[in-house]
């Protein structure tokens, strides 16, 4: 590095910004977890402060100049290598922050604050009709904010581009078509089924052991408790301050086992992502998940096709028994295995089954596709969720609450590119697992003996520890052999639930070809 | 306010320095109380940094500017008019902060994290001639701060006046002299007693039990956990992310149950008065206690006045019985008061009973000014403490580990202004105990009763809600109605172990004149 002089110089320069959103983050995790209420107003001061400070350090000029020079000095280098890969994605950020106005930045945090602020009065009251000119003033944002970030095809896509670098509308659309066509009957003739009886997960269950429980399986998958660790929050969630530093939250109910186990495995997911990072990218831009939907499908991949396959549970599940004798007496692997992946069509995504999660997603990302074409008007779109949930989901909710005001996204932040990354997620976990198996065979076998060392090391090595050194679609090429591709995920949903609900072939309970 | 527009915006700079003190200050908690070992590399950098931004920030020639301009507007105002105040104690700080060049601070920090990591390995080896040499550094280092400082009487004065504003060498001397005087033989004839039987304390009591019951008993006191929390530690402390973000820390042994009660206790003073300051602080530099000493005052008032007396354990001990049955079903309450006022002279500061604390402070202060002076060499340093031991506290410790190597302040900060306030805080205590008392004089009855207000309300009214406004000197005037005088602390000393040691009147167990 030391004939690169500019680039070590932009590495000090960023690294500064690096620290204090890492610095940022611990006041989000205090907030969301150990905060006393009182905390609050200086803590929201504080946040913001260290916020402004990482954006002006950002985005002064001396860092364009010592980019310019970085790029000149690494001009020659092949797109991989890690310090070009480092330039790259810094010029990326870089050009994306300097692009928003600082003025348009305090008007959409103010709006948002306020937007905030009034969902979580008009969300109990069931009064959409008080969010409506917030959100017409959001989306009126969100498309100024799309204007800013640059020319495109459609207006989503500089959104999108922000969390799923190289995705599209026009490649999400038929993506998100397939599923719908496929899922849609599946999850029709499965609900037509007789539910599996879960009522003995229901059976009061202290938290304090479920959360002991569930933190030792994710330290076996590979989560290093002496750089992380597990504390409880209302809304679970995945955050770091360095590479070895990367905690995860999680939730539970006594009245049921579900939550507390899926929230950590799922959130493990994600701390293994940032904690498997090459050590050398600490305290630069290359240390973060090569995407949003690459993340989660690090999250998805133990929370369902770890988590909630007879594999794992024929290993853990004597394992829990053994923690919970009176809870779990009378209860069978096999039961067990099909409680925890009981279906239920329901209008709340955060608590949709692993088949029916899709269906949730595909509703908010086409609503949003229209309210930002113009197709679709905000004070149609209470109505027009309604309609689609019908269509989609096969119900549609009791209330405006549990409808249109049902998730903080669209009061919090700006319309569009937050939840195509759910669906990316589960599809790209799919592809990896195949891929993961084609190299080792032996891994749901692993799985089934408590070694979950095979599985964790492959990705480890294939997507972990290389950062955002290729860009998301490359990785994907190189890890899968082909670009994103939802077949092999349904497959495995149409294999799992037709074995689950021993559903004929035909009918939709066959892959589609 | 609109008519002192240089003040307000002074204060808007402030605020940032300000709070991102508070947020290091998270960061500093955090490492302290559940931050995984992997994450120390990152969180000191992160701790560094948002000190420099704060010091970069504050010592801004603009906050100067912004000074002249706001002494000009207040310069009519009487002393303790709040505006006056915040522009004094900003320019007092400015001034200590403006003195010291940016490259001695980095030299002296890089200095200190040496020695702090020699010293972490120093001591388990009990190697004190590794020390000298980088004590011998220090001791260079802490001179050179004092002239940075200012020119004063004597050489520890700018270092005493950091953390006690007002008191000086030439006040503290004589002080310390009376207390040497008085205690020593006080403590030698309590040592000659039999002691009472504490052996009940070491029963075995479960952590968690003992953080509880310390926590709901600080609650009493007026501690909030509305705007507050307890977490385990290794050496306890208080620490403030804002006025309504105060936190508290602990430690515990399940063979010892004065451990957890006590550092509990303690540290609620210290949160205490940091909760009790006027909300209009909020982010400004008047939002402190108005010196380490006055700080020191609240929390040995609670842990001792209150948490040792016997009017509190005849509220308290039912309690306590309670909760732990087993362990303490043959205890009687005056066994039990006796037992957590057991004295037993020994080597360790930390350790120390009430009546012999301050002579472990004494010494550490007598050898601090010889080194200052140039009277005591740092090589001949571990004997004189052996030495000076020997002579104040009547025993010498038995290995160095245990001596000279035994607190961390030495090898972590400069030598002089770190020690005094403990002992101003227990000769404080007591004066402020008594004009609480000649104010309220219920006060001691109402401790009986488990009602704690009138004494938190009271501190809370003259000296909490205060913060910095009165410098120290005036405020112990405006309290207690003179200076600083050890006769009521040594009253209290003499009575109290007078009475429980049951010792003759005479022969040092009278109060002095």
């Amino acid at each position: 590095v030391a004939e690169l002089p500019a680039c070590e110089r932009l590495r000090a320069r960023v690294a500064d910004v690096v620290d204090l959103r890492g610095a940022g983050f611990l006041l989000t995790w205090d907030q969301a977890t150990h905060m006393p209420p009182g905390g609050a107003p200086a803590r929201a001061r504080q946040i913001a402060l260290l916020r402004q400070l990482a954006h002006e350090r950002f985005v002064d000029p001396e860092v364009g100049r010592l980019l310019a020079a970085a790029e000149a000095e690494v001009a020659g280098l092949p797109a991989d290598d890690v310090e070009a890969a480092l330039v790259r994605v810094t010029r990326r950020d870089y050009e994306r922050e300097t692009a928003i106005p600082a003025s348009f930045t305090r008007r959409f945090f103010h709006h948002m604050a306020a937007s905030y602020q009034t969902w979580t009065e008009a969300r109990p009251a069931d009064d959409v009709q008080r969010v409506v000119p917030l959100l017409e003033e959001t989306l009126d944002l969100s498309r100024t904010l799309a204007g800013y970030l640059g020319p495109a095809d459609h207006v989503a896509d500089p959104l999108i581009a922000r969390a799923d670098h190289g995705f599209t509308v026009a490649a999400l659309r038929p993506l998100f078509a397939r599923l719908r066509e496929a899922l849609v009957p599946l999850a029709r003739r499965v609900a037509a089924c007789e539910p599996p009886d879960d009522a003995f997960l229901r059976r009061g269950y202290p938290l304090g052991a479920q959360f002991a429980f569930a933190l030792a399986r994710a330290a076996e998958f590979g989560y290093d408790l002496r750089r992380g660790r597990l504390d409880p929050t209302h809304h679970p969630f995945a955050i770091e301050f360095s590479i070895d530093d990367v905690r995860i939250t999680t939730r539970g109910r006594e009245d049921d086992l579900r939550e507390a186990l899926f929230c950590t495995f799922h959130e493990s997911g994600h701390g293994m992502y940032h904690q498997g990072l090459d050590g050398r990218f600490e305290a630069t831009l290359l240390a973060d998940g090569a995407s949003a939907g690459v993340h989660e499908s690090q999250s998805r991949m133990w929370e369902n096709r770890v988590g909630r396959s007879h594999a794992f549970w024929s290993y853990a599940f004597p394992k829990l028994r053994s923690e919970f004798p009176e809870q779990l007496a009378d209860v069978e692997l096999d039961d067990f295995h099909r409680a925890v992946n009981v279906v239920r069509p329901g209008t709340i995504r955060t608590r949709a089954d692993e088949l029916t999660y899709d269906l949730h997603v595909i509703v908010r990302f086409e609503l949003e596709l229209e309210l930002l074409e113009g197709r679709l008007a905000v004070r149609d779109l209470p109505d027009a969720w309604q309609a689609r949930y019908a269509d989609v989901v096969g119900l549609e909710a009791s209330s405006h609450r549990d409808g249109v005001l049902q998730d903080v996204h669209w009061f919090s932040r700006e319309i569009g590119g937050a939840f195509q990354g759910y669906t990316i997620g589960n599809v790209l976990a799919a592809q990896f697992w195949d891929a993961a198996v084609r190299e080792y065979p032996t891994i749901p076998d692993d799985i089934g003996r408590g070694d979950f060392a095979p599985l964790h090391g492959w990705t480890q090595r294939r997507i972990h520890r290389l950062g955002r050194v290729h860009d998301p679609l490359d990785l994907i090429a190189r890890v899968t052999g082909g670009p994103i591709d939802p077949a092999p995920y349904l497959a495995y949903l149409h294999d799992k639930y037709g074995a689950l609900y021993r559903l004929e072939t035909g009918d939709g309970a066959d892959p589609p070809p």
